[in-house]
């Protein structure tokens, strides 16, 4: 961790583990909650994702190793097998939903507290040093990112990999060595993904600064359409508004691209050589008894297992996002800073300057 | 059309559907990244749930209908050709992805533009009626859910009903029926659930305004906290802010939970009784001699088309998302409007007035 963090990992770490540890403070609180917010839904997907496979493997087991046509009695057991693992799965999603909107609800207002509690606890240089505008972005992220946290943790994280674990159990009484392709695959995949990951984050900051100095410029701007008025400078305004348009655009498509063209080569051929992996093993297997039953197995189960590989991207993505808390670690930043005294320097200046350069000096 | 517009559908339509136009316009202008942005991804689905699913059903039935154990020479062809599908599929959501990237990314970068031309060829009254903060939210967010609006269409609605037509014609060569009863099924709750849906909508408007209160006032707090301070008013502040949170908690409760309880509750059902009635006639077809095969495809595709059900709470709540053009139908409206001056006609009643009936007036 101490190599990890002096070889230029983005500074907000601190920031981020701070928050964490409000978000965590949260679920501890609201433990009843948590508990059922969390498992619920893997069990909808152990469910869905696990169990209905299987139903449907033993019907297909069972047709292709009768002599005669299956009788409609003989089927039904599966048939309202597979309908009552399925509504059970709903009732566990419902159920899991009603406990983790109540989870993200409370917790946002808590957290919302919280950062106003602090805020108004500061000394009157701390507002003086900082923008408003950029505190109040900050105490609505750090509460409303709440949901997004939990959500990722109860969908991606805790209803991708309990459930796995049960896949990876009923795929061991098939054959062992169909867990241990699938489990080594996902490994692999995000021991190569994750310093891709790391490196996109570089880029997703860059975009998010530049986004950042779009809606700081459009809120300046019309905070102050008197004065730009005053100096008929829309034009101006609009030029300079484009410009950062522009660059957004730019920083925004690279680090699109990058998740796109550069990670997700990476994972799709990954998951697709995984897939085709597993039939193989499969129809090896399928040789020594078990038959189509393995088949349908494998193919359910590792095309519901590999999606993991997919959401590494996405989990990567989301924890980043996490918002400081408000009122703690905040500095001025070049992207942040609004341009409003930028604008009257403008004003002053521009008979003596050409603007190019004043607002090189704004930015 | 006329009569539901009558029967209390929100004000927002007229401006959602200038938005909309804008954005159609947007799609028009970028047609050659249009097309490929929103076919590539249907046939990348058409290609993982559709086709490679069709393979396995045939490998299935190879294996069922041979008398010896099917060589791994014999299966290769299967193996091959499921992942050259799935590999194919991969290929076609990246470039899929890469013109939706640019696709967003163009058509964000001119809305922006256009907004802010809109508002800088606005009179200075308009500045005057209208609070700075809301237009900028309104500019940033104009452009920015360019990228909902296309992302939901290319995957939540190209994507799945191309890839659902294409699913109705292969399992219209196992049985017609099957065609029948999953298009029906689809289409009732579809029926079902709209009414539903546009419910909701008033929840989630009375919903969005609570949230607007809390970050108008919490904006405002931070704004002013010089005069907070000067009236020692951070406990009054503080008390305001904690109670607008415990009302948008409340309010968003309500409409998370009609979305959970009230319309996935007749989602979820339907779709389980879809999914088992595709495998009831999928077992009567395999005694008339299509066997394991009709019931492994039934499934799957039973499974795949289902999740449409399941996408038509999610289109509703993204299409209601688009944000309204900045510069059109703004007009003030009690939520957005910021405390600002009933702050200050606090700080001049509170001698004479209880604070709480001065935050009524306030509010």
């Amino acid at each position: 961790m101490e190599s990890s963090a002096s070889r230029g990992i983005p500074p907000r770490k601190g920031p981020v583990a701070l928050a964490l540890r409000y978000y965590g403070r949260e679920l501890a609180r609201l433990r009843r909650l948590t508990a059922p917010a969390m498992l619920l839904p893997a069990l909808g997907n152990i469910g869905i994702n696990y169990i209905a496979p299987l139903v449907i493997a033993k019907l297909v087991a069972r047709i292709a190793g009768g002599s005669a046509a299956l009788t409609l009695g003989a089927a039904l057991p599966y048939v309202l097998g597979f309908a009552g693992v399925l509504l059970l799965s709903e009732a566990a999603w419902r159920g899991g939903l009603h406990c983790l909107n109540r989870l993200d609800a409370l917790g946002i207002e808590r957290l919302y507290v919280i950062g106003m509690d602090e805020l108004f606890a500061k000394d009157a240089a701390f507002f003086h040093d900082n923008f408003a505008g950029s505190l109040t972005k900050r105490v609505l992220s750090f509460a409303s990112r709440f949901e997004e946290f939990v959500d990722a943790l109860a969908f991606s994280v805790v209803g991708r990999f309990v459930p796995l674990l049960f896949g990876s159990v009923v795929l061991w009484f098939y054959e062992p060595l169909l867990v241990v392709a699938l489990l080594v695959m996902i490994a692999v995949t995000g021991v190569c993904v994750l310093p891709l990951i790391r490196r996109r984050q570089a880029l997703v900051g860059r975009r998010e600064e530049a986004i950042a100095r779009v809606s700081g410029h459009v809120s300046d701007s019309l905070m102050n359409m008197d004065t730009v008025r005053a100096f008929a400078a829309e034009e101006r305004e609009a030029v300079e508004h484009r410009s950062r348009v522009a660059r957004s655009r730019e920083l925004t498509l690279r680090s699109w691209d990058y998740g796109n063209l550069r990670i997700d080569t990476v994972v799709a051929p990954m998951s697709v050589l995984t897939n085709a992996l597993g039939l193989l093993l499969a129809v090896t297997i399928a040789g020594t008894g078990h038959g189509v039953e393995a088949v349908v197995v494998a193919f359910t189960y590792y095309s519901s297992a590999t999606r993991i590989m997919f959401e590494f991207n996405w989990i990567g993505r989301r924890s980043k996002r996490i918002a400081r808390p408000p009122g703690r670690r905040v500095k001025r930043r070049g992207a942040a800073r609004p341009t409003v005294d930028s604008f009257f320097r403008m004003g002053r200046l521009s008979c003596s300057q050409p603007p190019h350069k004043v607002w090189v000096m704004g930015c």
